[in-house]
Formats: C-alpha cells, structure tokens, sequence
C-alpha cells in the first residue's frame, strides 16, 4: 500500500510542488481517505503510465474541466500542474480557447479568468 | 391549495430548521412563486411520500446535488437538511466521497468542502 | 476582417452598452483574440441574422444558462443584455422560473439570484 | 386538484397534440404520479403564466434541452411543442444554432439533428 | 494487490451478479485496466467501508447517475445494482422522481423510462 | 470569406478525411450555415493556431468530449481526428482513461466504448 501512496506522491510533488501539504491539511478533519484515493489512484495508478506524458497528460486534464465548468478549484490547481509540468502559459490559454468550440464561450472565458489569477500569482502576465 | 402548502412547510421545518423565513425573504422582491412551487412540489408531493423515508431522500439529493457540481449553495443547504433529517455527518461524508467514482474527484472534493463549511458552523469538525 | 468585427460590435454596443470596453480590458493581457472571436462569430455572424429578433435570442439564451448552471457572470452579462434588448424584468424572471422543469430547482434559484443582483444594481427591484 | 390538472393537460393538448395519450400510456405501469405531476407543476403552473406567450416559452425550452444536450428525448418532444406553438422550422433552427456559442458546436449539431428528425416526420424539409 | 482486486468482486458479485463476466470481457480487448480500477477503486474502497450500507449506497447512485443524465449504461447497471442490493422497484422508483425536483423532469423521465427497461427484463412491471 | 473557409476545410482534409462531404450533406436541408461555422470558427480560426500542435489539440478535445458526456457523435469524429493527426489507439485510450479521475468512471466508459467502436471499423483492435 505505501508504495501505491509514495508512487502518487512523486507525481503530485512535480505538479503540485510545495502546495501538497496544504491540500492534505484541508481534508485532514472531514475525509482525509479522499485525499489518500486521490494520491493512490489517479496519481499513482494512472499518470504514472508510459503511454501519455504528464505534460500532455495535464493539458488534457485543463481542457476537460474547463469544458465541465464545474471544478473551479481544481481547474485553477492543474493550470498550475500544467505550468509545473512543462506547458508554457500560451499552449495553456490556447487549448482553454480551443474549449470554446466544444463547451461554449462562456466555458472558455471563465477558463481563460482562472488561467489569469494562476498566472498572475506567478508573474506571468501579460503573456506573450 | 392551502393544504398543499401546509404539507410541503411541516417538511420544510424539519430538514431547514428556522432558516425558512431567510429563504421565503429572498424571494420575496423578485420570485415569491418560485419559492411557493418548491414548497408545493418537491416537498409537499414528494418528499411526503412514504415510499422513501426522509432520511434517505436527503442523502439522495446530496449525492445527487454533489455529483451535478452546478448547484453549490443548494448542496449546503441539503447537507443541512441531511443532517436534520438523521444523517450523521460520517455518513454524509461518505456518500459525498462516493460521488468521486461517478462525476470525478473535482466534485467529491467540492462536496466535501461544501459540508466542511455547514459542518463547521454546526462545531461538527472533526467529523469521527 | 473588419466588416465582421464592427457587425458584431453593432450589437454587443445594443446588448452590453458602455461595459465593453471593460470586457475587452480583462482579456488584454491573456487572451485578446477570445474577445475578438466573440465579436466576430456569434455576434456578428449569429445575433444580426433576421430570422429571430434581438429580443428573443436574449431571453433564450438566458434560458440556456440558467439551465448549463456552469456559467454565473456570463449569465448576468446576458440578463443585462436581456433587458437591453427589450425584455421586462417580469419575462426574464418567468423564463428562468420556467427552467426548473427542465433543470431542477438549484438552477432556478441561482438563475433567480443572478437576476436579483443584476436587477438591483439597476434600481430594478421589487419585480412587479 | 383536478382544476390544475385541467389546466395543464389544456395546454398539453396545444404543445403535444395527439401524442400525450401515448405518452400518459408509457408511465402508466411505472410511475404515473410522475406524468402527473408534469402536467399539475410545469404545465398547468408555469405556461399558464400570462408573463411570456406560449411560443417564445416553447423556444426557450428549446434553446435550454439543446444547450444541456442530456434531454434527446424531451429536446424532440418540445421542438414539436415550439412548431405547435407557432415557432416556424427557421426560427427553431435557428435557436439552436445560437447555442453553438454558449454550449459548443457538438450540442448545436445535436440539436440541428433532433431537429432535423421531427421536421422529417412532419415533412417540413428542406428548411427555407 | 490481489487483496484489492478480491474485495471489490466480493462486491460486485453482489450488485452485479452474473453479468460479471460480460462487462470484463466488453474491456478485455481496448482498456482492461479501466475494468481493474473500477473494481480496485470504488468497490473495493469505498463500497466496501462500513458508513453506509450497500442498499442505501446503490439507491445514492441512482439518484446521481439519473440527475447526472450522461451515463445511461451505468444507470441501467446500477438500477440492476440497486435491486440487488435490497431496494425495492417502489423504492428506486421514487428517488428516480425526486431528482425532478433538482435535475428537472427530462432527467426523471429519462431515469424512469430506464428504470422500466431494467424491471421489464425482471419481469417487475407493473411497479405497484 | 472564401480564404477562412479554404483554410479550416484544409485541417478538415487531415481530421475527418473522406467524411467531410458526408458531414456536410446530413446540415444541407436544414442548417448550412452551421456547417460553415464550424469550417470558419474552430478549424479555420483555433485549429490553425500554431501555439499547439494538431496531435496535441486533437487529444485535448478527446478528453473534454469523454468529460461532457452529452456529444456521443463528436467524441467518435474526434477519436478518429486525433488516430488522423496522428495519436496511437494506445494514447488516446490513455487520456480517456484519465477522465475517470475528472468526470467519473461512467464517462470513461462510455469514451472507451466510442473508442471501441471507432477502432473496431478500422480494424484497430485488439489495442496493444
């Protein structure tokens, strides 16, 4: 079991660097097994394969929550993800653009806003 | 009419507690039917049914509000209304963890952070 | 080029008066061409088509974004515009009323909520 | 209780026609309260309603099933609804391509294609 | 590892009974590690924890999956689930309907028409 | 005009191949405007972009159209857009996997069983 943990963990140190702690603390007083499913599986069990870079595996991962709308949090969490694991701020507000095609404007305006509040916490702004 | 009403209101009082007023005031410049239907509807035709009993239906609806992600302030006050209705919060929690395999971990974690904040408010943290 | 961005501008000047320049602002530094494909696509190609007024459109795309429930600003953007286009207070909130057939209650009552600030900032307030 | 079931089953008769026998027959052994309800709350609640005519209700509904893209069914039924209401084939058409800007091209091209089946029935085509 | 995998069929044989097999085999030839992780995952995790029992779980999914409206396979699965896990067709039923209220009635309708196909195979129509 | 046209339809030639005139026939007596959008708007303005490659972007829309869950048709043309620009059964499989994490595991498996479908006619299969 601790290996499936620690496989997630390296994952998530590279993608989420030094904010891990914080997330873990959030969920430390209502469901911290949520936090240890979400290490042991997605992290460990599936960006861990060959197949897919993490590079593209995380701007798969910004395209989809910004055509859900739904995941604010998280979509603003792998914008910096997608940063961390090699993306430059333009292919990352190009395929949030591209969202538009799919899931509407609005989808891909509030895309491009939570892009805009990551990059300007890291001072990437304007870009370029 | 009247009793239809009335119907809806002594489930209302149950799962919403003295919140009610608050809600109906809300309503009360822009929408006053709106919130008359609700009563009238959902919880005068269906919540008083015996098919289902009342504690069950609310973690239902949490389930279901948590997993749909668009209806945030909707799912506190069901989580309230869970908790009203006889749901521990563990158990609370654990349908909202649930959700993670059927609309993804970006809603099991909102709806956990959804019921961190009523729960909070209620000094039901940490949850056992 | 050009024709199709001042087509497009002829509306949104209709719809969203003296807020544009504010609009196009936000994007500046992130995401210029989103606005200008905004402009360009559904407002210059869509929204000056004869076949269904200015009117209509708006309060049907109101409709549409109560019922997605993903897309809050957008959605006040477009109660303002409904208004701008010639739609009464009362017919805005009756079709947003109307979604919760088709989407629940939650996305009425956010519908309604966004409708109500859009309303007060306007001196809107109590619909009568 | 049997006014407002009236009431609704006399705008069913406008919308639906002579279908809604069949449809009252397909919920019969299932759940029959749930038939009536949509004809006690939306129909009989909500399009009564002298707020918004008929026609611009029908377009709107059909506006939001094309955006949620989750309703296939229910998008045909009310594209129906919107033609009987006084909606020409352009003006729904129409509409659902508007929505291609605010829930992506695949739910416009879905919708395009629900259309596209009942106009077909209805020998409505080519749309001019 | 075989630990995981064992607990989650123990399960599934539950919920799923003989269908087992099939659904495996559906995977074999394009993604079998998706059929692994489900049964590693959620039921061998989270179904299996003692907070909430199996039939209350299943009666949650169903509310989910219907509100949901994008997993029309797995809504079948799961009614089938349901069943297996103590809930009546009254019982599965009624929450279907529920999820008017906070999904709208397309959603419902949909839930309950495939509700009566999983019962119709069972031979448990008419629902009484 | 003619040149947005030329040139998403030349992107149009790589994704979809010998489809497009079939595409374009099923919009022809009821939509052909929509048809052209999408020739002007995505493939035309987005899909040209040279931010991010065609590879990339085609696997990006994947994952999104697997997360939504309401575009069943588009997600097939995609699946087949991103094997023509040029992704392995192997990856795009990957990335729909992935979803499971974002959107839940009924969405992956309904994207792998969309994979399935498009790879079994171009005799892709078994996915190694």
């Amino acid at each position: 079991m601790e290996d499936r943990f620690e496989k997630g963990m390296n994952i998530l140190k590279i993608t989420n660097g030094d904010k891990i702690e914080e997330i873990f603390k959030e969920f430390e007083d209502i469901a911290p097994d949520l936090a240890r499913f979400i290490v042991e599986f997605p992290y460990s069990e599936i960006y861990t394969r060959e197949e897919v870079d993490l590079k593209t595996r995380e701007l798969c991962t910004v395209a989809a929550l910004t055509a859900m709308g739904t995941a604010g949090p998280q979509l603003k969490d792998h914008i910096g993800g997608a940063l961390n694991a090699g993306n430059s701020p333009k292919e990352i507000v190009e395929i949030i653009i591209q969202m538009s095609a799919y899931a509407g404007f609005p989808a891909a305006i509030n895309g491009v806003m939570a892009a805009k509040e990551v990059f300007e916490e890291k001072n990437l702004l304007p870009v370029k």
